[in-house]
């Protein structure tokens, strides 16, 4: 499996012309890229939700602040998906079904941009209509690609 | 140990006003975070270093795209070092120097700030007189901070 890996990886880098920012130099440092990203991520997608449902405080600022912080991380897991670095939590189908994933990930990118902008606003009611959405957008890629 | 943490988090939560940014549920959480950032901005400022040492053919437009990512994930990893999230890499003198911490957060935030800056222009020359600083505010507090 290794070996498949590396052959693929070595073929990817000599056939295909990708940007800089989708170049890893072995698959685990993709995996550990992405996990990384999508962790951070994460933790303050938490913090704006806890406050879109009620579980925390709103502090406009710090509600912003995450927004922002989502929309830009929410541009870069995806370039660490490439051919040759399978692994992680990712399912295989992401490997098969490229244009669904890279669909799926191209809304959520979308639908965090909208809850940044949103979030610029200072007002809890729009900052939870473009929660929703933004949460679809992660659930809907999660259920089709990450492993439990 | 655990209790200890635990005491402190909670003695931390009750007593200090932090921003929302430096509030994770669990240490476990708060070091998978600071690593994850530092992971993602690792990954960039390599890419950068490799132009700038000239292992890597330069590209102006992918050099500015990752000198961009590393001062934007230059902010975020520092709040994730709060009191009772001892672990991980970081060594104990984090929590005890304090003063000197924060001071070499900031230089390497100000640092790669400068990196972006210089990556605007498109000049290799430019990029590299920034990048060495930025290396050297890694170095300084990864020597003192960071265990290997």
């Amino acid at each position: 499996m290794k070996i498949i890996g590396a052959l693929a990886l070595a073929a990817m880098a000599a056939t295909v012309s990708l940007p800089a920012s989708a170049q890893f130099a072995k698959a685990e440092d993709a995996i550990k890229y992405r996990q990384g990203a999508l962790t951070v991520l994460g933790s303050h997608f938490g913090r704006v939700g806890a406050m879109a449902n009620g579980k925390a405080a709103f502090d406009a600022k710090s509600a912003q602040e995450s927004a922002e912080i989502v929309a830009f991380m929410a541009k870069l897991p995806w370039a660490a998906f490439a051919a040759g670095t399978e692994g992680g939590k990712a399912k295989p189908e992401i490997w098969k079904e490229q244009a669904k994933f890279q669909d799926l990930a191209k809304k959520s990118e979308e639908a965090t941009a909208k809850l940044a902008e949103a979030s610029k606003s200072g007002n809890l009611d729009q900052i939870k209509a473009a929660f929703g959405p933004a949460a679809n957008s992660c659930k809907s890629c999660h259920d089709a690609f990450r492993n439990r």
